[in-house]
């Protein structure tokens, strides 16, 4: 299978000493927008987990949440604090599949049109969940087009405010309500593992965690086959990747933000990577004995601790569930082999 | 595909109106013995499913129970009452699974010694996770010998005392515990639906329920093609089914037995069936919606409320998933009709 190749890096790349746009304050601000809106998720344990890695795990169980992913937290704190004209006239977003459903049932609570700009290889059940949430969909081939840039010349064209997956203020400040629940219902912990695609989850729940627990360890973990990031962090420089071939469609961004990368230079404390085997292997774990439907990138931060890239060391450790968007039929391609 | 045929009855065949051996002070005592035994399971609720079948459902996740199902329950309130003697000879049982790994891990939390009768062509998740617990198995071939009888020839033949899947009063007093905590959790519910088999859950929580909420209408589901205790109960006369073709596993049991046909026949207050093809779509949609794994048979009750068969007229149901031990490999081939 071909591996991820780098693209160029864009006009005006982000750095890893960019402003830091977001702080505790903004991360308490949403918690408070999103309450009532969002679903409080489960945090569950397993003794089989526990034993297995010789530590005491909590996974916060966003796949459980409205919408079948974490996104609804940051979309709707987006889309809750548009001024009132560009509610009406709508909103924009590209995503590979959770944001869009997330923009697209934040639109309908709030009454803001929403359009989404989705691949086309989108799996089925979140180009479904999406349309079936009121919004308009527009697909196109992640291997010919850059989804930003299609989504600029819509925009242009329609006069529509765009409302990216994750290089956004408000955005990452919803997404870092997941870690601020888990830490108030688990007390301090000593790791916190959280999924990275474009780092929105990951900054906005280190800010969370440093604000909880500052002696809490951060570990960002991605698909080894798109490590943009981790090598981002690693050298502080920006790196990229095009299209990368991995289960994980959610970790498929080709590089961290504006906004992103400078907040997972700053709080993250470490980022590593899990192969597909591992990452697969983790899926299918806990599905069959955790019992929950996860998707592949929902398992990453799972798969860093089952495979033993981060060890237990009978540490209290966090981990995120981020989403369970998952087509059935696929998984069982995918569960063939693990 | 065949349906059911019926076997012969038994030589003394259970009657409707045998004695009740089970009552509420059962159920009770149960739930102190299990008290840090099992797992206080989550209750989750789903807008979806409300919106859909016009109701407020309250599921009962028992795939989310030790073992991954409610059996534990019951078979650790029967181990734990046994004498001194016969939990250091060890005990007996027959079971498709889920009660065998029951037995299994009871057995090793109470150090008696368990050996299972287990179906060759049970799951194979059920038989390692069986074999995990430590258990010894013997597997036999379900269309040429009848469980029973093969357990009672090795119960004479090696001293062991026989716990079986359902027909017990501690057995059945455990499995009761299921909607006593459920009933603890939401209050009074105007409908319960509970799954059946052996009528071992069915019975324990319909017992529990009329102490909870005497107005509640406790619902038994089976499926159509393994319909013995529906008409039992309808006509009070024990009918029988032989090695029935569904895909809940766990509900081809041949027929009810002598202690739990009169506490259904007393504490149920109707029974009725669905079809294989609601089953696998109460199964797809319980996986891809609400992202938990549930077996065939885990998903009986539900599948009576969003097929219909049980209309949701705006009530408060209670809705018991039973389990979600299911090869993965395996149902993934269900879900391709659905």
């Amino acid at each position: 299978m071909p591996s991820a190749t780098d693209v160029s890096l864009p006009a005006d790349p982000p750095t890893a000493t960019g402003d830091l746009l977001v702080d505790y304050a903004d991360v308490a601000a949403a918690r408070a927008r999103l309450d009532g809106v969002v679903r409080r998720t489960p945090v569950m344990t397993s003794r089989t987990v526990d034993q297995e890695v010789q530590a005491e795990v909590f996974f916060k169980c966003e796949n459980f949440q409205r919408t079948g992913a974490f996104k609804i937290r940051g979309g709707y704190n987006a889309l809750s604090q548009l001024p009132p004209d560009q509610k009406e006239r709508g909103v924009l977003t590209y995503s590979s599949g959770n944001h869009a459903q997330a923009i697209a049932l934040s639109g309908r609570l709030l009454g803001v049109p929403a359009t989404i700009i989705m691949p086309e290889n989108a799996p089925a059940v979140k180009l479904e969940a999406t349309r079936g949430y009121g919004a308009t969909i527009i697909t196109y081939d992640p291997a010919t087009t850059t989804r930003e840039e299609l989504a600029q010349e819509v925009s242009t064209e329609r006069g529509l405010p765009i409302i990216p997956p994750y290089d956004h203020p408000d955005v990452v400040a919803g997404q870092g309500t997941v870690a601020d629940e888990l830490f108030d219902e688990v007390g301090a912990l000593d790791v916190l593992l959280v999924c990275c695609g474009g780092g929105g989850l990951l900054s906005g729940c280190a800010i969370a965690a440093k604000h909880h627990a500052p002696d809490c360890t951060v570990i960002g973990v991605e698909p080894a086959r798109a490590d943009d990031a981790t090598r981002s962090f690693h050298s502080g420089e920006l790196h990229t990747v095009h299209n990368p071939d991995t289960i994980a469609d959610g970790a498929r961004t080709p590089y961290l933000g504006k906004v992103t990368f400078p907040l997972v230079y700053e709080y993250a404390d470490d980022m590593v990577t899990v192969s597909e085997e591992a990452l697969r292997a983790a899926m299918f774990f806990l599905w069959e004995r955790m019992k929950i439907v996860v998707e592949p990138t929902g398992a990453l931060a799972a798969a860093a601790l089952l495979d033993g890239v981060v060890p237990g060391d009978h540490r209290r450790i966090g981990a995120v569930i981020s989403g369970g968007n998952v087509d059935l039929k696929r998984a069982a391609a995918l569960f063939q082999d693990a």
